[in-house]
């Protein structure tokens, strides 16, 4: 398997959920009431549509700069990959779910979020396990010594323990926890698995020594990745 | 992030939501009237289907044409991305919407075309936005003056004071309002962001020197790109 | 503008397009007879379904064919492209309209007909036309002296004229309309687009002198494209 | 035809599939009963989503280890694809009317699972005749003698087999049937196609002389493809 038919099935999969997510969006008919009273009431709808899209635009991300890292893919990373794509699959019907109850509060609004969330801790737990066997196979092309492994591990799980409060969470208060997925979500724009430094246009890497193990994009600045296959 | 990728990823979510437009047209049931007459009926549907449909197509030839010129992605340029992917994946929504409600007028025809005008605002926006960060982080193959840069972004940014005012005009002729973002489509078959100009089997750049400000396709014509990748 | 993309964007709608067909397949439901018997009542859509879904693909290998041959494309070939993907997209709609009249017969019936092969009509007639374009303006990399191009044309409009008297048909017969369009289906399984033939792997080309105008794949046969980028 | 194209076809087609797997799930509605209740008795939805999704991700995982040895694709070829593809459209469609019948048991029930059953039998032999077909043509990078070509087909043709056991069983009982389903799935995670092992970075194969015809994955370890196209 190479990565890059990996790379484009899981593009597939990663656009066609997102953009499924709009089927939750209930359209709109004449003779339920003024349109302006109907989609203030559909205000869950449009909140878990816009945390749903970036949580899946920034798994995307985050999945294309761990992807373009491995030096190989073996079967059972294949079937990590199925499983990560599984949850992604499923966003849209938990998306579905949690804007039809949320309003109604009660218990079943507390389900419904408890899903939802439960669902964002699947997907992230197959991430994490994905990103875990390519660091212990050796599969990335920044070798990761085993602190600066566990450091990244570490950082990349806090999600995993957010998402599984934000289930407790849906309890107290289902909007609440919608909340806090938002933030997990802002929280990924910032920290990431570790990525491939481009080297500069003179040939020597510009953070440090090749193999360096801190060789991050911890701190995305625009120099970074500029003129990275220009000039 | 390499360019393959975001293009991928965006191609995917363009064609994905070209295609779901098709869920806006309301497939006619017998037993509601003679077919003729529902589908008569439904003018208002295949007009936005319309529109959407070569709004997107054109928002999709005008962004390959910009990212083909980058020389580098960096993270906030991805997140602009997905912000102007958020507003294409609406517009099937939007469709919907104002398919639904144009044809009974009153308030809420005029709303229905606010939304569906306001999504396409936030589309150009985005757009604009990510062609101006690509401009100033200077990531485009073909250098622009500040002067060339200026003229670029004033025409381009025509759409976004079309839109806005198709937005006012919704509250005065729905339907009008739907002509307006038709033009404006129209508009943006002509009016493009820089592209760069393949140069001619002898090597040597067709219209000006290498770096030439001014290396547009603002007049597209036949002689323009033939012969890009053969003999 | 490159080949590469327009592909991978012509891919993704063809490929949602075909699958989203799949919607025009009514679930059955309990409640509403025999299942056995609900799904032999919805025999048009199964036809219909079956019909469209091989067309799609037929359009698909073709467009690979022609599009591969390319050595340039300008703005007037990607807006023409862009002309037969709204046909494509349309598809599943006038699938699921002749599935919906087909089995009651009557006005509507044909109403229904007429329109399914008039979108298959509109799709042949934009094919048509990025065929000539590309003919004309020379973007093929197999020339084609004035009489192979006339022959190429004349042979590829045969389905033009057989959607055209489909049309006509589906008001004398719904159902030998729909059988007419799985003919024609048929026809352009074996009727292509001129297509470059691989040289072998001696070197020289298998049937002719380089740029010989008659180098079609009219007879495909195994030994065609064997060995097309292996050994 | 090159491979590319085809690739890229299938994987949006497999993508688009897998993902609209999720429109079978019926979304649950307040004001009919406890959500937690609803969700329980739409156990049959979940479990058939899950198999049908897995089920998808194999062929997809499959097919590309078959797709990507191929060194020609012919026409017939194309259109055996394209009939694979068909039954892989069809599955979700076939997901969901198992999914409605499972749980009121009966004659129905056995019905929809036979229905469900008969797909990925379709699905199986046509990729079978894929498979044979390009074995046949002497298609693949890996040559196999005629022994192993035939211990290659009979292993594959197990899960034919068993698919045309799981109809009977459908009638006996139907839960059962998905049962053995999500069984296949599970073998054809081992058992699969012929694969090209990539080169050590050696450059001398690593299990045997080149062209030996047990140039398997037959037991897929880590360290099989490590290093494909890092290091």
């Amino acid at each position: 398997m190479d990565r890059g038919r990996l790379e484009a099935f899981s593009d597939g999969v990663f656009a066609v959920a997102i953009t499924l997510l709009v089927i939750a969006l209930a359209v709109p008919e004449p003779g339920r009431g003024a349109l302006g009273q109907q989609l203030a009431s559909h205000w869950p709808s449009f909140a878990a549509y816009v945390v749903s899209f970036f949580t899946i635009g920034i798994i995307w991300v985050n999945h294309h700069n761990l992807v373009r890292n491995f030096t190989a893919v073996d079967r059972p990373l294949l079937f990590l990959n199925l499983l990560l794509l599984f949850f992604v699959v499923t966003i849209p019907f938990a998306t579905a779910t949690v804007a039809a109850y949320l309003r109604d509060g009660g218990a079943d609004a507390s389900l419904a979020a408890a899903i939802y969330q439960g669902v964002f801790l699947g997907m992230s737990l197959a991430f994490g396990t994905l990103f875990w066997w390519s660091i212990r196979h050796r599969y990335l092309a920044i070798p990761l010594t085993g602190a600066a492994a566990r450091t990244a591990l570490v950082r990349f799980a806090i999600g995993n323990v957010a998402y599984a409060a934000a289930i407790g969470l849906a309890y107290l208060s289902a909007p609440a926890s919608l909340l806090v997925s938002a933030l997990i979500a802002a929280y990924y724009v910032y920290e990431q698995t570790p990525a491939r430094r481009p080297a500069p246009a003179g040939g020597a890497p510009a953070g440090g020594a090749p193999g360096d193990a801190e060789q991050w994009d911890a701190e995305p600045g625009d120099g970074d990745e500029r003129r990275g296959d220009g000039e």
